[in-house]
């Protein structure tokens, strides 16, 4: 059973305060053993990739075989059905076309005293992106990482994939090559984040990787941090659902198992101002649980994660879910734009009953990697900034310098200084002379 | 001696890449420590924090004097010279003026199936801001943190600060005290991070620590890093110059020495087309280091990590100059301008040799918390968006389900993720009723 909580209940901040504090996931430490394997590959490369490979994927490899040939990716997005495809490029087409609107202007202006001040923005020359192999193998997250690079203008994009035993995921490759991506290499693991970030002889470094893994990929990202830049470091999903009595019960379970079934760590919480949609929410997740494909996923999560929490009125639920700091949230309510606003911290938010948040995981546009474990309150979902950086542009003119120099140097000597000073005062004395 | 490299030798290649791999920074391994205090915080908070502050930076206080009071804070900043306090002033005033023009712009739209879409920005709720104590302990670096911070709407800033002995430094106070923070903490170390992240009976606990340190602090940073976000790990401070042969080789030995009496590990380095101008540069440098104050810091950084390379023009200045990817990079050349559209990795430019490196520590209106270590490839400096996070937004309508929901469902299928594809089907099927 999922928890019940009435936020009129007396314990009920000791409560939610437990839920909040909730550790969902074990931390498997795995990081020597993911601090030998970069050392490994820093040391033998290619060599070491391939006998990593074997060993963890059984797939034997030679440096002529790491990447996937055209004729490769060709025929085995060949297999794909059309309607599969078609459902691809469409989720591709409008990904793509929210993502264009993100990208920064550069911007420069001049100000008073006659300094030009600005900032340009350009792309990561490289970007390597992490695809899991096996179960979460998902072509959408292949989209939803490699366009917005893409629209920032990376030149390189790398995707590495595990492929167990060999066997490769059609509908994978071809997000790939829908997102303009050419070069695949079919390996995974901390091997793969390792190869990405000091290149092999037959892999090229990149700057920049991102894309979710297991805990030996989280633990290699982490590592390679710094020689490289890394996106987050996702954790498992959650969804929050906000929801007025006039809900049918069946939608918000379904949206609520959705999130459930990606994980038995995942986490899907209701809070509603109605205590019959809290018991009938309830009863259809039971319902529909007992039929769901991935009922062995979705139930445990559900029942050790889950929550449902009746609130005295919608501005408590606005309250609650600001604590929370959902990386999904629904708001099932007549006002969605209204309590939208009143929203400060979400990854993304799903406003009406129409907006089911599956929508955002494969055709809405906005990113589906997104901020978890209350992280939402100091950051954001992946887009083109990710991909960019800003450099700042200055340029003095003697009146500038002269202007604002005498400041500069103040506080070089204030902060013991001396050369930051001095070469401020020898471009004044010039002016003087 | 510095190095010397020119870039038609057979061997500069070669010299060149040992140049961009130098390794300039001891690693002191003090994370087992660093996790000792972060769980001495948790279990004990003040208890801990006041312990600890009394063995590392020898000072008493008690729940009641970890923060500083209002009248202390006023009796310390009665201390600053007024012209010290117009330039803190001056530099506060056109810091702000650049960040604001920073703030992104929130952006809906409706698509032609009729779904609303876009992202709204929000700040950070509250900010710890790390200040160093001693030596490195900068006014500037508190407005270059502090400013941002507050344009970005960021409610609450808590400034952490050891003194040790119970010495404080008044520009910090009043540098504090100008960007609009109040609450400043008279504690520092892994200490002082442990309390910002988990909080403590008196300090409560904060979104996102920022500010540099020593290696406890960048140990601890890691640590708490997603509890709480952290901007950069920043490394030792780099310049590079590229000058043409119209220049005064004093201004430039001044630019070089400037960062080099930051840090025994900082490194600069000059790119010029001119042979002579190398030589003046080189001995204008040791001319000036001959008298500086710091020259116990700049000499060795100089010889050490300093180099002084001649190219045979200036487009092969600029090919070097974004395979270092500059921290700081001064363009003393006649066209600037043109230079700089064609550097595509760099912390900051410095456009034209009137605009020392100097300015933009302090007046210019950059920010000066800049990437390191090459990760100019990848990262930004300091900026508003750090203090703010971007909450995606969708609505669907019936006709934009209809429209787009197949094919969310048909992926959902593929990825063999029922309860998405149901959750989506269940609306569909009410608009088909």
């Amino acid at each position: 059973m999922p928890v019940f909580l009435n936020a009129t209940d007396p314990d009920f901040e000791t409560a939610f305060a437990a839920l909040l504090g909730a550790k969902r996931e074990d931390s498997v430490d795995v990081d020597d053993v993911v601090a030998g394997i970069i050392a490994d590959v820093r040391a033998r490369g290619d060599a070491a990739v391939i006998e990593l490979t074997a060993k963890f994927d059984r797939l034997e490899l030679t440096p002529e075989t790491l990447r996937f040939s055209e004729a490769e990716v060709e025929a085995l997005v060949a297999q794909v059905p059309d309607h599969e495809r078609a459902a691809l490029e469409l989720a591709a087409e409008r990904i793509r076309a929210y993502h264009v609107r993100q990208m920064p202007q550069d911007h420069s202006w001049t100000d008073p005293e006659g300094a030009m001040l600005g900032w340009r923005w350009t792309p990561v020359s490289a970007a390597g992106l992490y695809v899991p192999g096996g179960l979460a193998s998902y072509p959408s997250s292949v989209l939803m990482n490699a366009i917005p690079a893409k629209v920032a203008g990376v030149e390189r994009l790398a995707i590495v994939v595990p492929t167990p035993n060999g066997v490769a995921n059609p509908l994978v490759l071809l997000a790939a090559r829908i997102a303009g991506v050419n070069e695949i290499y079919r390996i995974g693991g901390a091997q793969a984040v390792a190869a990405l970030a000091y290149g092999t002889q037959t892999i090229a470094p990149v700057d920049k990787i991102t894309g979710p893994g297991n805990a030996f990929v989280a633990a290699a990202k982490r590592r390679v941090f710094g020689k490289v830049g890394i996106d987050m470091i996702a954790g498992p999903s959650e969804i929050l659902v906000i929801a007025d009595a006039d809900n049918d019960p069946d939608w918000l379970a379904l949206d609520l198992l959705s999130q459930a079934e990606h994980d038995e760590s995942a986490q899907s919480i209701l809070i509603t101002d109605s205590p019959a949609m809290a018991k009938a929410v309830a009863a259809a997740v039971e319902r529909n649980l007992a039929t769901l494909e991935r009922r062995a996923i979705a139930g445990p999560s559900w029942r050790d994660f889950g929550a449902i929490i009746t609130v005295p009125d919608l501005d408590m639920a606005v309250e609650l879910s600001n604590r929370i700091a959902p990386e999904h949230l629904e708001l099932c309510v007549a006002d969605a734009d209204a309590m939208s606003a009143r929203i400060t911290h979400a990854g993304a938010i799903f406003l009406g009953a129409w907006t089911p948040e599956a929508i955002g995981d494969y055709v809405g546009g906005p990113n589906h990697v997104l901020p978890t474990a209350r992280s939402a309150r100091f950051s954001s979902g992946l887009s083109v900034l990710d991909f960019l950086k800003r450099t700042t542009l200055a340029r003095m003119t003697p009146a500038a310098l002269r202007a604002i120099g005498p400041a500069a140097e103040t506080l070089a000597i204030s902060e013991s200084l001396e050369a930051h000073g001095l070469s401020v005062r020898a471009r004044l004395n010039r002016l003087n002379e």
